[in-house]
């Protein structure tokens, strides 16, 4: 990207308060400040605004063991709701978020990948997201805002999708046609960024600063948090760690390099390991890759002997594809998430730690941690819906505004500023 | 690292400001608020402090077209110096540069693997700082400080090289022991921060916020710079991409693993792929690592048809271990610098362009630059110049001070602070 000539402050301050909200449920604007490092006036200011535009509520107020009480805060879960939507090649999934980021709807229907037609695509969306909504028992009034995680390369700016090679999409305004179709404002990313946010905000994010997310799927990527921040990149697609060399000269990734991570540790990469074993083992009869990784599952535990050689050899691979990206980034925390680690994930990561040691370098590997991740429920949609909630924050008109303006709002809306009225 | 509980805004707005100085040469004030996107007011509040200190001085008054004069502004390259150290396995560089970092002096010494005990180290290197000074006829007591990388992991909020393998250190304090026996103040770092660096004030760093700085030499890594901010990392020893895995099973690396990036692209990775296509050739005679590079290169100029194969290989290894950087971080230029690069860069790069578009996915390659380095003189010692200078700023007090207390300072020390003085 061109290069930043000016930073929001304000913003940053403001995101790094609710992370803090989030991962503490409620607080008091010291313990908010205590856990942000940003000064009590920055914090009472923010909280302020939020109070304003009715995401934050008191949830009680306590004896500060001095005189005047404190007042307790929570993210208002009435003030509306959020979509979260997960577009990926073969399903669309949608979650109904309440302010607090918890689920209170959610639907899924099958996409067959010939459905490529922007404005078919849209309307399909659409009836997904009204089943969503209205099995959480919320009107379409109630709806702030959606959050869209696409396949392939999206500018979130131009609200773009520049290229989705599966789907032949070059340039597709697709902001603007969802926008339309769903009846809401509408922010659209990349996965490998929603999953890096849901980690960020409600994952290991919360305790280090330096995090990599790990997913293991169909395709393979990684979401990348670096000093507290997302990382995007130059055009947004930072993180494809799933195209990077494992074998120089390897298999045939379908990206068109040979011997990509993905190529080893995708499903695809799964089952030509599998047919490298044992060409004629039961579980490579028929197109199921869906079912092929709950079929190894089964063997495992069942002692399957290709079985355990197929995990032995993929943890194997694994350990030196995050040996590759523990060396070069040097994160905090490695988190693994995605439906082949909803399935294996707990046996692979033992295989996987036995060969870790000898694949990273002691002081980045004596630094860091891996483990499944700990988000609960879809990290792609409730990433988009933290997305947003950063979107509705703006709309609703809570940055860049001086104290002046801040107080005649607060007072037009009844509301008297934080930093004007709370205890201590 | 553990999560950052506060951040200093101050801080950053002023290397932002200095940073912008660098590269424009002499600023107004306006011109640093167009290049920074800071505030006007940011902006004066910190030429203020800056001017204090003797850091910025007056480069001149110009018409501004409507009335008052403007002042224009540089750095100060008469307030003293600060010293660069480059402590490789096998040599001391010291730069000596003024505050306009800007090189007034050098000294250079080699260095046997085997001395390796500390306090006759920094004796060594505080004897060429002493060579460099007096030859750029600067006393000591105009030395402000020093900035000293050093091998391997260093810890440097702590002081402390945690471990380098090639001296077998372990927990050595080499801050306080260098501080002691230079005399000065010193920053310890590791060499990847430093042109990591280097590149972000100097380099590509100027136009674009997300930069790789690749170095080939006898090892290979990579400096970080992501948004405009230098990566560190957990353990401050991000950018090992030289430990990332090119060829799974691959040639024994020094680090122990299998198959890393510097095992191929590394001076004796070049010299194992010259004996895998002629064995018996020439250059291979003898122990000459440093030698081995510009025969290459002589070979070349000479159409030795055994230097081409080894540029053709070593190409293709450089495109797909620049490939993997590529797609992982999405960067949008990547530098290339080291010794390797000062002597073969041109007729390396040029190979390897012809084999990156198949190496990177279409999002990542079409947004990123790669070229050699546009930094003059040595990185390593410019870029610990850089952190010197950022630690002299932190030691004569300017951060962190309230308007009241400047002004009182600024007059004490007879300036009066630019936000009341001058022209706009
Ligand atoms: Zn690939
Ligand atoms: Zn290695």
């Amino acid at each position: 990207m061109p290069k930043r000539t000016s930073k929001d402050i304000r913003n940053e301050s403001r995101f790094a308060l609710l992370r803090g909200l989030y991962s503490l449920g409620t607080a008091t604007r010291q313990e908010l400040a205590a856990t942000t490092g940003l000064s009590f006036a920055t914090i009472s200011n923010i909280v302020g605004e939020l109070v304003e535009v009715g995401v934050l509520v008191e949830a009680g107020r306590e004896d500060s063991g001095g005189g005047r009480p404190v007042t307790r805060l929570k993210i208002s879960p009435e003030r509306g709701a959020l979509v979260g939507v997960d577009i990926a090649e073969t399903y669309i999934h949608v979650d109904v978020y309440d302010l607090a980021l918890g689920v209170i709807g959610q639907a899924e229907s099958e996409l067959a990948i010939e459905e490529n037609e922007p404005a078919a695509l849209v309307r399909r969306v659409a009836g997904v997201i009204d089943e969503a909504a209205s099995g959480a028992g919320m009107p379409r009034s109630r709806l702030l805002r959606a959050g869209v995680s696409l396949p392939g390369q999206v500018d979130p700016q131009r609200g773009v999708s520049v290229f989705a090679p599966n789907w032949d999409w070059h340039e597709v305004h697709i902001q603007a046609l969802l926008s339309e179709a769903i009846g809401l404002p509408v922010d659209v990313d990349n996965p490998l960024r929603a999953i890096a946010l849901s980690e960020l905000w409600f994952g290991a994010g919360r305790l280090v600063n330096n995090v990599a997310t790990v997913n293991l799927g169909t395709g393979v990527g990684a979401g990348l948090a670096i000093d507290g921040e997302l990382v995007r990149g130059a055009s947004n697609t930072a993180g494809e760690w799933g195209h990077t060399t494992l074998v120089f000269d390897g298999r045939l990734c379908r990206c068109g390099r040979h011997g990509c991570v993905e190529a080893y540790l995708g499903v695809p990469g799964l089952q030509q390991t599998m047919a490298e074993i044992n060409a004629g083992h039961d579980l490579l009869t028929g197109d199921r890759q869906r079912e092929f990784v709950s079929d190894v599952a089964k063997g495992l535990s069942d002692g399957d002997p290709d079985c355990v050689k197929l995990l032995e050899v993929t943890g194997r691979y694994f350990a030196a594809a995050l040996g590759n990206l523990i060396n070069f980034i040097n994160p905090d925390h490695v988190s693994v998430l995605g439906w082949t680690a909803g399935i294996i994930g707990p046996e692979l990561l033992k295989v996987t730690e036995k060969y870790l040691p000898r694949e990273v370098l002691p002081s980045a590997g004596s630094a860091v941690r891996l483990g499944l991740s700990t988000v609960v429920g879809n990290s792609v949609t409730l990433g988009m819906a933290t997305l947003a909630l950063e979107g509705f924050l703006e709309q609703v008109g809570v940055p860049s505004r001086g104290p002046a303006a801040r107080t005649a709002a607060a007072k037009r809306a009844g509301v008297v500023p934080a930093n004007q009225a709370a205890g201590t």
